[in-house]
């Protein structure tokens, strides 16, 4: 999240996924080792943020996300060619349940990543992830939407917001639509690390 | 700031002047020793928090605030009688200018506060503020407007954000009109601490 609350850009699209500026949301977290392990490459940095990189790449037994941050353009699905930005060998290595409107059979990429795509909302994505997570848990991938549904909806135990030092000045703010009472937070960790500070918050069950 | 960007709550009002909700965002800071004794009282705590506390409180030579940040009610001064929030002896113990479109006779308080009714803008402000601050800095207090305009003309040199562990799903955004281009921030520290994260920032002069 930039300091000033959003994680995307202004004027998302196909050619700025994460907006105009996004990418800089995620400077911190490119050069790490970790990083770059989970997308196939050797190398890189081992600092403070390791752990909390980790943990959103390699923590999690499943993982849900909404339908911009799978991608495909704005309409619907376009031939059901589209198979994410990620390429053939997603970062993921394992189930990812996408939310979207408009079914979709599964698809089955390199390295252990299934897109299963959930047209029955929030509380069924997240039972068909515990599922099949195993012992692992479910990670929210984002984007700002889906995690303000599960947010609003009391079914986040944890949250991690990663605050980066930059300032967007419009785009998709994280927080919003938290509905009647606000949720509660936390705070149990803060850890500052080259150009991001990890603040980590648990939520009662509501 | 609460999580979700905000310095004070939803509809501020002589009766809150934080906001609904908005004293939660003090909640970190009031148990300190340092703020007691700042307030002439005894006791408190000692934590994470105390530099971050003691650079709010005794850091400055001077303070700049804003008109709302002062009091008074909406209007006009109310016959010159308002003599801010804090009572007759104030914790800022140093010169404080109020940016304000209505002139008034400087108001002499026990301790060593002095309120300076500011009229010609921002950057008269910060003279007059640098002149009478000796050899220490100028704190800006308050509130979210005045932030803004001080940072979008490049006239900060350092920003903390303590950031609190509530959402207050509305009222006064610290970020906002942040001008063209954006501020750059550097972050220089970050420390977690008993129900709050400081993070500290540096900014280049433009």
């Amino acid at each position: 999240m930039s300091l000033d609350g959003y994680v995307a850009g202004p004027d998302q699209s196909v050619q700025h996924p994460i907006g105009i500026g996004g990418e800089r949301l995620h400077e911190w977290l490119m050069p790490l080792a970790a990083f770059r392990e989970s997308h196939g490459a050797e190398g890189g940095e081992i600092n403070a943020s390791t752990p909390f990189a980790e943990d959103i790449l390699a923590g999690a037994g499943a993982t849900i996300m909404g339908r911009n941050m799978f991608g495909g353009g704005p309409g619907p699905w376009d031939g059901d060619s589209w198979k994410g930005w990620w390429g053939d060998d997603p970062p993921f290595h394992h189930p990812v349940f996408v939310l979207t409107h408009h079914p979709r059979e599964p698809l089955e990429m390199a390295g252990g990543t299934t897109f299963h795509f959930v047209t029955d909302g929030i509380e069924s994505a997240l039972e068909q992830a515990r599922a099949s997570a195993g012992d692992g848990g479910v990670s929210l991938g984002g984007g700002a939407s889906v995690a303000q549904q599960y947010l609003s909806a009391g079914l986040l135990d944890e949250l991690v917001v990663s605050v980066v030092p930059i300032l967007l000045g419009g785009g998709a703010p994280l927080f919003g639509n938290l509905g009647d009472p606000v949720p509660t937070l936390k705070q149990v960790e803060a850890v500052g690390a080259p150009g991001v500070t990890h603040i980590r918050y648990v939520l009662p069950r509501s």
